[in-house]
């Protein structure tokens, strides 16, 4: 009977399926078995907002700081480093983007229901220009508090690797290196290390499965395209500032500097000060211009950064989404199959078993990048508004200045 | 010999100009008498700065409000009546445009040396058009601005007339209207009625005059060019604020809306707050969009009426200047004559003399051009300031009121 029924519980015919490749199917099928270390354990806990991954008990953040530029090969070959800095450990450590690059394909290749942070965008020229060091390293820094934020990723041992071992000690990083390269708990077999609650009342409906799942897919569709506006926006917003509102209010100024000048041709002691207070009002609506051009920096290119990390997320999502989707449609295929004969129930209840796995670790993806999505734009948003405010404020600041000027005319 | 000197100094031969036309050269030429009555002396003072108009004894203010439209000849006709009530009798009249256009060709024939503020613009279509009455208002009460705070022209009979002359009394209107129509002391003959300091030390330098005359001359020109360019410039920025600002504005809170309504479609309660704070912050923005849209009526619309006012000086100024160099002119000839033995000592010293009250005319209506327009420019610079000044406190206060939605997040 075991012949018959994996003849009848049919194998997705698109062997690039995400499903497949994932190795989401096989598990399924239950054709995947290893033995799991105690260490490699992931829990998914029922909390308020239902399934989420046990958090991290010892939570820590690492700092992305001073990237400087190094060679090697005795100054052929040069390359820019950053220095992390874990704070659960203290260690400081230098890395290239290469190996977060490194890193990024290995968690990819390792997790196939959790969104990974994307990597700032490689580019291939002006690797060493300032403006770029800085918008990487502000994107790096943006990857590495996903990654510290996230009970999974976090505490995984290519992760942990990479923040600790010493950047001097080439040996290790190889061995370490190949450890994780050698992961046998990857795509299928992740599944295995995910344990998941037990006992009554911890079984998932799978139709209010499939109907958060599929809420969730609306979600990101409507969240992609709103980012996708927002960047859109946001970046429009910058250049204006940079361009457009900068020129009119210098413009302002410069046409109060031709009335001052225009003034100063009156020599009388009276007029002397209203020239001095109208060139100084004209000064402040060049510093003005400049505010405003200094400005995005501050304020709209953090919201893109936040955006750009987002828009990774919701890239990563379809997959993990189409993963979820494959191993239900296979439990409702299995219990077609037992209701016309074709299966027997025990394996049916082993498909609904490792299917119920793949949809708690699935659920808690999503509720883990609710949470996220809601501290980070919230931060994101205060941060905007604080700078906006900022902004104003230093704009009425120079208005005062120029008012004040004319209190002894 | 009376015969020869008429001979040699030459009449000006454009009968167009406006030395002749004043009645500036028939005066210096001393062809011009009349009996002038103790009030219509206009007594040029010396001043710290120079020759000063002696200051209006009873300085006055008049406001323009209230323009209605009112109806004659039983509804055929309509036009707009504005409320004029002066601060010095208390009285209160009704004036139409037509009322102040006759005026100020009164004024404009009677003073040659005084430069008549000229009216807001006729404008043929439109007249009862909400902004084109209040715009025009406006306009009004700046004439009448610098109406009052001219010594000369506050004091005059045709203006006395127009200001206090009750609406209803058609017959005593019309009375004062042919009286002013009949002044004899207009033209030529306003220059007997100026009477200028005398005894030792109140002569005028002729070169020093020429030389202040010819740097007022430049002054104008250039103040004229960048009141040109302010003016532009403040086109173009009120243009930009109500279009282009607006609309980057607006399309930010556009963006920050779409966002929310994105992150709306996730139902659960700790997500709620955000997406509430995120709506107010669209609307915020959409209102600061607005507020850039609605500012340049408070700032720079009266910056541009000023400007309006002061270029309508500055084209009086030329044929000011032009009927003063005509005087000059005609003292260096008669001097030359003198030496040339075809004049006598005693008509050139005439010339010289009426020559002086026309330049102790032209030095303080220059001099009291200056005062204005410090006074002016002092006050409009400040209040342009305190608006662009509440308005960065309005949009502030709209950002910490967005800000503060996301405390309870």
């Amino acid at each position: 009977s075991s012949t018959k029924s994996s003849a009848t519980v049919s194998r997705n015919l698109n062997r690039f399926s995400t499903f497949v490749k994932s190795g989401g199917e096989a598990f399924v099928l239950g054709e995947v078995s290893g033995f799991v270390k105690d260490g490699d354990k992931l829990c998914v806990v029922l909390g308020p907002q239902g399934p989420e991954w046990q958090e991290n008990p010892y939570p820590f953040q690492c700092s992305i700081e001073d990237p400087t530029k190094q060679t090697k090969f005795k100054g052929m070959k040069s390359y820019i480093a950053y220095k992390l800095v874990s704070s659960h450990t203290g260690q400081q450590v230098h890395r290239r983007y290469k190996h977060f690059d490194w890193l990024y394909g290995r968690l990819a290749e390792k997790f196939p229901v959790i969104s990974v942070p994307h990597l700032p965008e490689k580019q291939a020229t002006g690797r060493f220009e300032e403006d770029f060091i800085s918008k990487r390293r502000k994107g790096l820094a943006w990857w590495m508090d996903h990654m510290c934020s996230h009970p999974v990723l976090a505490q995984c041992d290519a992760f942990q690797h990479f923040l600790t071992c010493p950047s001097t000690d080439e040996k290790a990083w190889k061995q370490g290196k190949r450890k994780a390269e050698k992961d046998e708990m990857v795509g299928a077999n992740f599944f295995l290390t995910i344990s998941v609650p037990t006992g009554p009342g911890a079984s998932l409906d799978l139709q209010e499965v499939e109907s958060q799942v599929d809420g969730f897919k609306a979600f990101t569709k409507k969240m992609d395209e709103s980012a996708l506006q927002l960047n859109h926006t946001a970046n429009e917003f910058a250049r204006k500032q940079v361009t457009g509102f900068k020129k009119e209010y210098q413009k302002v100024g410069h046409s109060f500097k031709c009335l001052s000048q225009a003034f100063e041709l009156d020599q009388q002691a009276f007029s002397a000060g209203l020239n001095q207070a109208i060139a100084f009002t004209a000064e402040a609506y060049d510093a003005i211009g400049d505010l405003f051009a200094d400005q995005p920096r501050q304020d709209l290119d953090p919201v893109m950064d936040l955006l750009a990390l987002y828009q990774g997320h919701l890239a990563n999502f379809p997959d993990i989404i189409h993963v979820q989707k494959g191993a239900l449609t296979k439990v409702k295929e299995s219990k077609r199959h037992v209701e016309e004969g074709k299966m027997e129930l025990q394996k049916a209840e082993g498909i609904q078993e490792r299917c119920n796995i793949i949809s708690f670790a699935t659920l808690a993806e999503i509720n883990h990048f609710h949470k996220i999505r809601v501290r980070d734009f919230k931060s994101q948003m205060q941060h905007f508004l604080q700078q906006q405010i900022l902004f104003f404020q230093k704009v009425t600041q120079k208005l005062e200045e120029a008012l004040h000027k004319y209190d002894s005319v």
